[in-house]
């Protein structure tokens, strides 16, 4: 924010608002957008330059400044500063304090700056790392390897969470090894699915689309939406399964029950996925933390575990009896 | 862009500008710049209101236009436009053809417009799906399935690779089952670091801080990093193991033989996951694809068939004799 701003009285008319902005010029941030105070420092109106230039010079500055103008508060951050630049095509945005004293602009030059580098933050964040905060060919390489193993170490353990949960069913798996076989493809589904909707509601809370008070909203899209593309992946795994079969033999005369056990785990599993995924940054929002933080990676390791679970309990159901 | 930009002539004096000026206003995007031309739409310079509005009324508009102006080119794209208008500070930049003849002009407002827009892009992207061209809330459900199912179907046909993988292991599983409780450890791991890498070299390619001809220092840079992270993890896999078999000797008398197996693997899967992560970008962009889509769902997936190679291949070579 600067408080090199251009004041006008509101009495003033057009050859002498010119006059005093001439005088101006050399100290002020913009010459484009100058506010008309009154003795307290309370802001009264924008008027724009080209207002000024074009208006009748009979005209007085409050003729022509517009009293509804788009201002920011002093404790906004700087991301929802930038959406309202953004959204009102602004080229400078006043800053006021509680009582609509003027504090300082905002100019449209700085807020291309912070938008870039805000969504370098977000995106970093999505990757599954801290923010950077500084050119990737320019960052030592020790300041680099600091911000990634920090979150990769704390994925990992997170993920040691899946060798327990492996370790609940190995008698089942030593029974069946086919099981073993679909394990990662099952649980990717989970975090690939899980990272679309935790993706799509992180960037829509970051433009301002989606609230907290949305939540439920997003719940029962999310829902409907997990539930057909689990079944779109579940008619896929299901005939490759079925073909496999037609052509090697590969399952064994159980096939249809692998193939069973497949496509209600891969349903259970993407629809678990997709609601945790889109619930995530709501969460994190409701901690007062930042939703950016639910990475890509971050939902995978909380869907790898809970789809090794549900892929489990699946199997141990439609196979009893059968090979378990 | 806009063809409606402010026009002057290199002789013409500050009050003659000036009153040109104030007779386009009416009809120009920004009346911040003006630029002068010469008969043949040539673009000779750019001068500022603030500059005109500052100066001598005696200068002319040759005196006070800079001739060394920003411009961008009519085939650029509006990212780097975006890049040129942010890292300059400008209000607008100047348009011009091949023959450096004026073509229009593009302001801030619009910049910032096309940076967010760019960004959710890349961001959905990344999330491992089609990017939406709309906000959330707004977008219709079928529409949300169609871009969100495509590469999901994509992936998972990628991922059915693993299944593939995992059967010409079957064998050693069945012989050693405690080997499978640590596949999703351990390609997640992969896939992790891999994410990192990728969103870390894609938003560097977005802000014009890497270029193609960059990849060997990219991968250099890249393999001493995956290195050390991957030497972290293998130290807290190692620690996890060593502790849950002093605690409730879980994983049998050849524990060690286990544990060499995850440690070298994680080693192995992490300097992968980081370099095929790093370069898939660049793969993409030298084939002239959008590096965006290289997103940590897809580089998690091509990372999970190599993991298990890893792994499976290590495990054979360590446990040969003894558990195999």
């Amino acid at each position: 924010m600067s408080p090199r701003f251009a004041r006008l009285r509101s009495d003033m008319t057009m050859d002498e608002a010119i006059a005093y902005l001439r005088r101006q010029a050399q100290d002020v941030e913009t010459i484009y957008y100058a506010y008309a105070l009154d003795d307290q420092q309370h802001l009264l109106g924008v008027v724009s330059f080209r207002d000024l230039f074009k208006a009748d010079r009979t005209k007085r500055v409050s003729d022509v400044m517009r009293a509804d103008f788009v201002s920011a508060r002093e404790d906004m951050d700087q991301e929802t500063v930038a959406r309202l630049v953004a959204t009102h095509h602004l080229l400078a945005i006043p800053v006021t304090d509680g009582e609509n004293r003027l504090k300082g602009i905002v100019t449209v030059d700085d807020i291309v700056d912070v938008v870039l580098e805000e969504d370098s933050e977000d995106i970093q964040k999505l990757g599954g790392m801290e923010a950077l905060d500084a050119p990737y060919l320019q960052i030592s390489f020790w300041q680099m390897v600091k911000k990634r193993a920090g979150w990769l170490a704390i994925l990992f353990v997170g993920e040691m969470l899946t060798a327990t949960a492996m370790g609940y069913f190995e008698q089942e798996i030593a029974k069946a090894v086919v099981l073993a076989l679909f394990v990662p493809l099952i649980i990717s589904s989970g975090g690939n699915s899980g990272s679309q909707a935790t993706t799509l509601v992180i960037r829509a809370m970051a433009m301002g689309e989606v609230r907290l008070r949305d939540w439920w909203r997003i719940v029962r899209r999310e829902f409907s939406t997990g539930f057909v593309l689990g079944t779109v992946l579940a008619v896929i795994g299901t005939m490759r399964i079925l073909l496999w079969q037609a052509l090697w033999k590969r399952y064994g005369e159980h096939y249809v029950v692998v193939a069973v056990t497949v496509a209600c785990s891969l349903i259970g599993v993407v629809l678990f996925g997709t609601i945790a995924g889109s619930m995530l940054p709501f969460v994190l929002r409701r901690c007062g933390l930042d939703p950016a933080s639910a990475s890509a990676p971050f939902v995978a390791t909380l869907v790898d575990v809970t789809g090794l679970v549900i892929y489990f309990t699946v199997a141990s159901v439609v196979m009893r009896g059968i090979l378990l």
